[in-house]
C-alpha cells in the first residue's frame, strides 16, 4: 500500500523517537508525509536543494512557468493553519501556485459554531476529504503525527506536511535554511567544512534546533552558539551534536565570532514562550548585528535570519550583498515547491525539463 | 428571457408555498436558481446523480481533470457566507475547483465599516456584480429567495444557489444525501423500496425534513423515525408523508429498528436551537450507534451522518465498510459540481465525454 | 533600471507635491507604480479607458476569456488590505482573475502574533517576496508611497498599486469614475464640455477630490458642487480648479441643478470621519435623489454613485436606464484589469487581439 504507517499502530508509532519514526514517513527515498527534520537524509536534502534550484530557474520564463503550473493542476492542497502564521502560510501558498496545485484553507477552526463538540481528528478528516495534501500548522506538538497516522489508515490516504507544530518541529523551515546555506556556498564547495554561528534565543528557537541537527549530516561543519547565558543552547542539542561527532563552541563574545565564521544565523527573542516576562530582563544588545559588524565579517560570509526581525539586525545592513535573509524568504517558496513535487513524484519531470532546456 | 422569476412580483412569489414556487426556479428541467429541495423532481434527481458519477469518474485521470477544469473557466462564483460553515463552504469551493470555476468569497459581512447603513440587498447586488453565480448561506430564512428574485430582475441576471438559509432550507445537503443513498444502493436496485431510519434530533434537523420530502418521490420507500419523545419528528412532516402516501413508523427502540432497515441516517442534537438548554435534559444514549450494533446491522445496509458527529456514532465504527459518512462528504462535492455544471448547461458535454471514454 | 524611484532618496521624494512626484511613477507613458490620481495624464486616461473597453468586449466570449487569462498567468499579486474594504478588494480580485494573474492576500496584519515587533516595512517586504505586484490599502496616508520607494530600491523591484491610503488618495476609484463617464458619453462626444454635479458630502470624500482633479484635464467641463453648507467642497480643491481654469458653481438647490447637468455624482455622508457625531445634525434630505427627480433629469444624463448607498438614492431609481451606479461597479473591474495589463506591458497584446477580432 501507499505508505508504511499502515503497518503500525498509533501507540507503537507515537512512542518512537524521531530517528526511529523517520522511515515510516518515506518510501524509496521520497517523503510521503513530512513531519520532522530528522526524516531527511543527506541524499534527500541534496536532491531537494537541486530540485528547488531547477524549479527556480524554470520559473524565470513564461514557458517554464506554464510547464510548472501543469505539474499538479489536478491536485488540491488544504492549508489548515489552526495557529496563525502569515509568512509560512504565504510561502506554502505561493509554492502551490508555482506548481499549479489548487489550494483551499482553514485558518481558524473556531469560526464554525456547528463544529463545537466535534473531535479535532474528525475536523481534519473532513477537511482531508476535499484534498490531496494537508499542510498543517497546529499549536499541539504531536498532532500532525497523529493526523498523518490517521490519514494513512483510511481508504484514500492523504499525505501530511507539518508547517509547524508546537514548540519542536517545523521541518520545512529547516529545509529552507539548508537550501539557503547550499545556495550561499554554491561557489565555495558547499556546506561541508563551514563554520556557522547561531545567535540570539537559542534556548527556545525550534529553528536552530532543527537546523543544527540537519548540519550533523554534513562533513566537518562547526557550530558556534552565541547567546546570553539565559538563552543559550540546551544540553539536549549539544548531546545530539556530541553523539554525531560535530564540533561546536559556546560563546558569549559575538564580535570575536563574526570574523571567524562563514554564516551567521541571527534569531529573535521568542518572548511568546515567556512564562514571567523573563526575556525583558535579559540584555541582548551585545548580540545584535550592526552596520559596523559588516567591516569585520568575512568577504564570502552570509547573514541569515528566519524573520520576523526586531532589533537583531540594523536595517542598514539589508543592502549589503552578504545579507541573504530576504533571499531566504524566497528560498522557502522554492524548497517547498520542490518538496511537494517530490511527494507527488513529479521530481523526474522537472529534472528532465531542466536538462532539456540546459538550465 | 433567462428565467421565469422576471414574470412575477416579489409579493406574489414570496407568498407561494414551496411546491408552487418550484417551477419559477427551473427551465426545461434544469435549475437556474437552486433554492429549495422541493424544486427537484425525480427525473432531475436522477440526472444529477448520474452526472455526479460521471464527474467523479472523469476526475480520476489527469486528462479527465483537465477536461473538467475547462468547463467553467470563464465563470466566477461568489461564495457569500454570512453565517460560518466550514464544511459546506469547502464542499462548494472544491466543487468549483473541479469544474474550473473561479471563486471569490465574502465570509463575514461585518468586516467592512463602510458597509454600515447599506441595505443587505445592495451588498449582495454589489457582490453579484463581479460574479456569474452566487452561492449563499444566510441566517435569515427567505433571504436567498429574495436575492434570487432581485438578481433575476436586473439586466444581467445571476443564478443563486442556497447553501443553507435559516432553519428550513439546505437543498444541496438533501441532494448529497440522495446521491449517497443512490450510490449505496447502486447494486441493489436503487432507492425504490428501501427502508430508511432517521435517528437523533428529528424535530429540528432541516436535513431530515428535506431528505424525507425528497424520498416521497421514490416508490415504496418506508421511513422509520427513531428519537426520544422530546426530539421526535414534527406533525407537519408526517402530514406531508401521509399526503404523498409514504409509509412510516415512529419508534423509540433503536435496536429493534437497526436490523430491519437498509440505511440509518444518524443526526446530532441541534442544541444551537435550544431556547433554555433543554437538550441537556434529554437522555440520547439509547440512540447512539455503537460498535456492537454492527453485529445486528444488515450486510448491505449503510450508516450515514451529515456530520459533524459528536457522540452519535462510536469512532470504532468508522472502519466498517457500511459506514459511508466519510464518503458522504465527498459525495457532496461531486453532486455540487454536477449541479453547477447543470446550471450553466454543461451537463451535455460531461455526458458526451463520459460516453466517449466509456466511463 | 526598471523605475525612476531608484534615482532619488526617500526624503527628497516624500517632500515633493503630487504633481512633481508623478513622473517618478511612470515610464514611457505607462504606470509602474500607481499611487496618485495626479500621475495620470489625459492620454494615459484615454488609453486606459480604451483598453478597459477592449478587455470588456474580449471577455464576452469563452475564447476571449481564455486569451485574457493567458496574459499574466505567471504573475502573482499580493492584495494587502490592512484596512477592510470588501468592494475594492473584490474588484481588484476579479480583475486579477480576468487577466489570469494569481492572487494571495493579507487582509488583517494583526492575525500573526509572531509579527509583533516587526516593522511595517519588513512585513510588506516579506509579502512582496512572494509576489510580482502589491495591491495595498492602508489607513496611513503616504505609506503606499513609502513602500513603493522601498520596493523600487531592492534587487527585485515590485510595483505597488494604491487601493486607498488614508484620507486622500484612492486613484483607481477616480479611474473607474472617469471610465464610467467616458462610457456614458460614448455617443455624445465624450467627457469634454459636459456639466457634472457632485452631491452630498463633498468636504470629506476623497472620491470627489480625485475625480474633480482628473476632470481638469478635459476641455470645457463644468462642475456643480451641491451640498449642505457644513459638507461643501473645500477651498483647496476650488483653488486647484481655479488654477486649471475649470469653471464651477457652488449650489444649495439640488432640484435646480438636476435638469442642467449631464451627470450627477451622488455621495454618501462619510460619518466615519466624524469627530463629534456632527453629521447627524446636518439635514441632508434635500440632497437625496428621489423617484420624482427622474422626471426633471435630462434624457441622456446619468446618475453615478461610488457606493455603498444609504438614503442618497431611492432604490426605485435603480431600474431607470440613466442609473449607472451598478454598471459603475463592473467598470471598476474592467479599468483595474486594464491598469494591471498596462503595468506589465500587455496592453499591446490586448489591442492586437481586439483589432484582429474586430471588437
Amino acid at each position: 500500500m501507499k505508505n508504511k504507517l499502515r503497518q503500525i499502530s498509533w501507540d507503537e508509532f507515537s512512542s518512537m523517537d524521531a530517528m526511529t519514526k523517520a522511515p515510516y514517513m518515506t518510501e524509496n527515498g521520497r517523503s510521503f508525509h513530512v513531519l520532522t527534520a530528522q526524516q531527511f537524509t543527506r541524499p534527500m536534502l541534496e536532491e531537494l536543494c537541486s530540485l528547488a534550484t531547477d524549479v527556480r530557474r524554470i520559473a524565470k520564463t513564461r514557458e517554464g512557468s506554464a510547464f510548472l503550473q501543469k505539474q499538479l493542476f489536478e491536485k488540491r492542497a488544504m492549508l489548515y493553519f489552526a495557529q496563525p502564521s502569515t509568512r509560512t502560510y504565504l510561502s506554502f501558498y505561493s509554492a502551490c501556485q508555482i506548481i499549479g496545485m489548487q489550494t483551499m484553507n482553514v485558518r481558524d477552526s473556531s469560526t464554525s459554531s456547528e463544529m463545537k463538540g466535534e473531535s479535532p481528528e474528525d475536523s481534519v478528516r473532513t477537511f482531508s476529504s476535499y484534498a490531496d495534501l494537508i499542510i498543517m500548522r497546529h499549536p499541539a506538538g504531536g498532532f500532525a503525527e497523529r493526523i498523518a497516522w490517521m490519514l494513512s489508515n483510511i481508504s484514500r490516504p492523504v499525505p501530511v506536511v507539518n508547517a509547524g507544530s508546537g514548540k519542536d518541529q517545523h521541518p520545512t523551515q529547516a529545509l529552507l535554511d539548508i537550501y539557503t546555506l547550499a545556495r550561499s556556498f554554491e561557489h565555495t564547495d558547499g556546506i561541508d567544512g563551514k563554520k556557522i554561528a547561531f545567535v540570539g534565543d537559542l534556548k527556545r528557537g525550534r529553528t536552530v534546533r532543527s537546523l543544527a541537527w540537519l548540519l550533523t549530516q554534513y562533513q566537518g561543519v562547526k557550530a558556534y552558539f552565541v547567546a546570553p547565558r539565559e538563552l543559550q543552547i540546551g544540553e539536549d542539542i549539544l548531546g545530539q551534536l556530541d553523539a554525531a561527532g560535530m564540533p561546536y563552541e559556546i560563546s558569549y563574545d559575538f564580535e570575536k565570532v563574526i570574523p571567524e565564521v562563514d554564516a551567521i544565523y541571527m534569531t529573535r527573542i521568542q518572548d511568546e514562550w515567556d512564562v514571567n516576562n523573563e526575556s525583558s530582563r535579559v540584555n541582548t544588545a551585545a548580540y545584535h548585528f550592526t552596520r559596523e559588524h559588516l567591516n569585520i565579517l568575512g568577504e564570502h560570509a552570509v547573514i541569515m535570519h528566519p524573520l520576523p526581525r526586531r532589533l537583531e539586525i540594523d536595517p542598514a545592513v539589508d543592502s549589503d550583498p552578504r545579507a541573504v535573509y530576504w533571499r531566504q524568504v524566497r528560498n522557502g517558496m522554492w524548497i517547498r515547491a520542490a518538496l511537494m513535487l517530490t511527494i507527488f513524484k513529479h521530481d523526474g519531470a522537472i529534472i528532465d525539463y531542466s536538462r532539456e532546456h540546459q538550465l
